[in-house]
């Protein structure tokens, strides 16, 4: 019987992974590229192929302008139903709109304003950056009226869940986390912390980006008033695609958004000069919106409401157990240290390995072992896993492939630094 | 001789048309489709369906990730360059980014931030209606600080000139206007009023929306401050492409970008927890903007460098001449009026035309005469020459069609009023 360190014991599993079929339904088009970056950049779908062609060469090349009244016009709404369906939403409370920062931009400002008089926004230092310099953008804008106040974590690693229950007081008008942290693969516990905010008074964003598609997100169960995502990352929506956002159905109309556009105005055809919000989610669209890369994230989305998100949670889980496992007796001498949560509760879809030398063994990965992870400084390698289409094989290999360049010190003649931008 | 109004007349014109043979490097799938509205949407490029095809299958298919470096993070630059060729800018002083409402909402509070102290923005009626809703936007955000003053057209035909350069005074934060308007077609003598504006120390921001790719705009010989434009009229990059903005390269860095994102940091990749903008234009980018969509607007702006916006520009001109001439001659007995300057200087790229059963008459051409116009409230048909595709035949079809419509009140089985929502 085969050892898990076997090549062998990973084709097993393979063969016994129920969700393996669903990676014939994307483009593989090199074998050997082992590929660890789907909570960047998700692979491209087989349809999304189909659905390119029809939509350019028929929707837009034959049918032209008659397309918007075809479908184009409420693709948003459209596409923003099926993510809905994944993160425990009505099918009315999610749209698709602008990119995650501008979306993320429109939410906070309209939060504010909801809650005048309070002035205080919380987060924590393992958010994206983007969304903090977002924030940082919004306090400039409103005069400094309002503090951005971070909640360190204490070891980068976890979320400083009980330091943000202490500082929830009656002058936070917004508390905003990533579920899913973007380095570490922290999960916080979104219904504990939804119901500390609201008991402070306070409303509950969080961004969505790294969990959507991969992990259960059930919004509706937690009483979330607002939130954001991506859909390049485990949607596998295509590069750049346009964000989605939520509101809870009962804050909808009582939000303003504050670049008020054509797309959100009542009866738009007629030309008004006066800006009247149409009800509901739609007038937190703004401009005329990329339909080609918008219309695109659908396939995407099919595919994984077919395989079902808790059965991709179970794969993942099993997944990023039997990399972490491979980790301990392989990688683990060789220096790796895990900067993930161990426990899979609080873990969302990747694992997160640090390194010394992580800069240069990411270099080595690309440039001679045909791997591609991704690097976030200073020392962390971000291992992806997209139960969708990641294999167990895949994962072996991956770890086998970093086990060699270190063995081989393989890493050493890349530079320690990268190249900054002045 | 064949007479003007002889469909032989046009086959003639079209004949000696020295872009004639531009019509082939787009798709025409129904050869008795006559297409009046590339000023809305323009007409697909040949050269995007194969663009299209690279894009999905090699650069996101094959390349996944690594096309971010091989050419996805500059396409902004890349492609804001090409169309500066088209408006007189240099090349650092356009990108791409978001859509043309979310860039004047930078644009224009970026400018208002500079011009701390003054109160007012002017524009005129004959604005973009998302633009006003934009600016009413921004007023009510920065708490009612500045007041928007509306100029109105004497005939909502053509800009009030005289009148905005006689309200333009200290208390001027901002004149916007759109450069040619998108009704009337009307266009602004953009040296005279930016001049004016400056005189009084206002900053000019002209929407370049219908100008861009049909007339030629010279922004440095006007010493334009700000400019935003779409990319999906005249352009024809496709449904809701990503819009474009330009800032004079002497205020790039003395402007702040109020949606302050990831893509506009310096050195992103350090994740740093502070915004710190780049330097020049760049840090008017907000998320991580939609690459395909993007990417496609570049074959369609190819094509129309190759042919020459002046060339462009003489065959529009003699094109609405002889659109207007077949007017006079067809369509004003029948009850038509024109809508737009009679002038060719102070008119853009298309043709308006107002008929009391102008509602209905729009409907019978889609539906019943396969003519595709758009229909601008409360009476106008806007017919769009586009000159890189438009045939001199298109237009005379287009005023057969419209008569027979006319003659034979085909359009009197459609409703008198257009669905409202509420």
């Amino acid at each position: 019987m085969s050892q898990q360190t076997d090549f062998a014991y990973a084709a097993d599993l393979d063969a016994q992974d129920p969700l393996a079929h669903f990676r014939k339904r994307f483009v593989i088009s090199d074998p050997d590229l082992i590929y660890m970056d789907g909570n960047s950049l998700g692979r491209l779908p087989q349809d999304t192929v189909t659905l390119a062609e029809h939509l350019i060469q028929h929707q837009l090349g034959e049918r032209l302008i008659r397309s918007w009244n075809e479908g184009w016009f409420v693709a948003p709404e459209r596409v923003g139903a099926k993510i809905a369906r994944l993160i425990g939403a009505e099918s009315d409370e999610v749209i698709i709109a602008d990119s995650t920062s501008v979306n993320l931009f429109k939410l906070v400002v309209a939060a504010l304003r909801f809650q005048s008089g309070k002035t205080h926004i919380l987060t924590d230092n393992l958010n994206f950056p983007s969304d903090i310099y977002i924030l940082q953008g919004i306090v400039d804008l409103l005069d400094k009226q309002h503090e951005l106040v971070f909640i360190p974590s204490p070891d980068d690693i976890y979320g400083p869940e009980d330091e943000i229950q202490n500082k929830l007081d009656s002058q936070t008008a917004l508390l905003t986390l990533s579920h899913t942290v973007y380095k570490s693969g922290y999960m916080y516990d979104m219904p504990a912390i939804t119901a500390a905010a609201h008991n402070a008074g306070a409303l509950m964003l969080w961004d969505l980006s790294h969990s959507v598609g991969s992990v259960p997100v059930d919004l509706h169960a937690a009483q979330v008033d607002l939130a954001v995502g991506c859909t390049y990352k485990y949607l596998n929506g295509g590069p750049g695609a346009p964000a989605f956002l939520y509101i809870r159905r009962d804050l909808q109309d009582a939000l303003r958004n504050p670049i008020a556009g054509w797309m959100g105005q009542r009866n738009p055809f007629n030309f008004d000069l006066e800006y009247r919000p149409t009800k509901g989610l739609r007038h937190f669209l703004t401009g005329t919106f990329p339909v080609v890369s918008l219309s695109l994230i659908e396939s995407g989305v099919d595919v994984l409401l077919e395989a079902g998100l808790d059965n991709l949670r179970a794969k993942s889980v099993c997944q990023s157990e039997y990399l972490i496992s491979l980790w301990e007796e392989i990688l683990k001498p060789l220096g790796f240290i895990l900067n993930s949560p161990r426990e899979t509760s609080r873990r969302g879809s990747h694992v997160s390995l640090g390194h010394e030398e992580g800069l240069r063994i990411d270099q080595a990965l690309i440039h001679e072992m045909n791997v591609l992870p991704d690097f976030r400084p200073p020392d962390t390698i971000r291992l992806g896993i997209a139960p969708i289409y990641t294999s167990y094989r895949d994962i072996h290999t991956t770890v086998m492939r970093m086990q060699k360049v270190v063995v081989d010190r393989l890493y050493e003649k890349y530079p320690t630094q990268a190249p900054t931008v002045t």
